[in-house]
């Protein structure tokens, strides 16, 4: 798909794909600027032990990347998966309760799924902090913006996770996801903040 | 360009395209959510007010998707402008002369073109918060992620202003666009904290 054809179909009246798919692709935008500054070639101070650990990073960062890319796709599907479900009929009880459990399964799929892409994400700012260190400094502002949009990429797939989560009713998921979900926030806000003080 | 085509492009260790490049194209990905959001059948209320407020923020999204992205492809060639001056011969003083004033040239416009990006980003999240506020509540999720990659582009382009200003001599034009750049950095956080209290 091109740019202008993934702008036109974010742009259009459909309900996918939409800000889920959006910020799976800016996630991927950011990992992949994490990725060109490790491989410049010049580190910030040029040490051995400087390259290898950017050298690691870019091995964790690039399957992401690719990753970021399938829940790109992914998250479109849940959410057409949850409208089918809410699509079928309810004349009878059996169709009543057939149809609650199908929404509950695709519920599950629409949280998962942007679940998969917040882990992606706080994976990928982690290492954000090990480029932000240890990369070379010409490259401090497309490092901070790869930052920003991992940030914000995190942030959207975290309000997906809590809008599909409040729809489900196994509470023992919903507990843990709620657990899982407060952990990556907190250490995608940790990574952030050291990232940036290695940049400034 | 396939969006695969540009996280490669990204990627790869030539330094452009890059982060002003990705950030033009963030905001334009949440210019185009939002003008999806506008698009949909039900307002919040559906008051005709409501539906002519989002056709006016409709109307003037759209263009900036297409600015935004005009910016993406501008940044890449004002990079490539401020390279290409820094590797100009500075053997005898006339070229010294030559270079220097070729790179404060170039300097300017790889400073005009993110500060178009973050005016444009700016322009569009002030948009947001009427998308945030009179929008179908159905799609609070896509204006949430909208105004988050909005807000990372205009963070993105503002640090790339403030790069480039850094080496320009011209006092009276680092004075403006300083003063600028403060003005719109608080309307975008101003817009930022409306929308998000809109869509709470």
């Amino acid at each position: 798909m091109s740019v202008a054809q993934l702008l036109a179909a974010l742009a259009s009246p459909d309900p996918t794909p939409g800000g889920g798919t959006a910020a799976a692709i800016a996630g991927a935008m950011g990992g992949s600027l994490l990725v060109m500054v490790t491989g410049l070639a010049k580190s910030n101070t040029n040490a051995d032990g400087e390259k290898a650990a950017l050298a690691e990073a870019r091995a964790r960062i690039e399957p992401i990347i690719g990753r970021l890319m399938q829940l790109a796709d992914a998250d479109t599907e849940a959410f057409n998966a949850v409208m089918a479900a809410y699509r079928l009929p309810k004349a009878t009880d059996d169709e009543k309760a057939a149809r609650t459990r199908a929404i509950q399964q695709a519920l599950r799929g629409a949280t998962d799924v942007p679940l998969e892409t917040l882990r992606a994400c706080e994976s990928a700012i982690g290492d954000g902090r090990v480029v932000a260190t240890h990369g070379n400094r010409s490259a401090a502002s497309d490092v901070g913006v790869a930052i920003g949009l991992l940030k914000a990429a995190g942030d959207g797939a975290a309000a997906n996770v809590c809008i599909n989560l409040d729809g489900l009713k196994d509470q023992d998921y919903k507990t843990a996801v709620g657990r899982e979900l407060g952990e990556l926030s907190a250490k995608v806000a940790a990574h952030c903040a050291e990232a940036m003080r290695a940049l400034a």
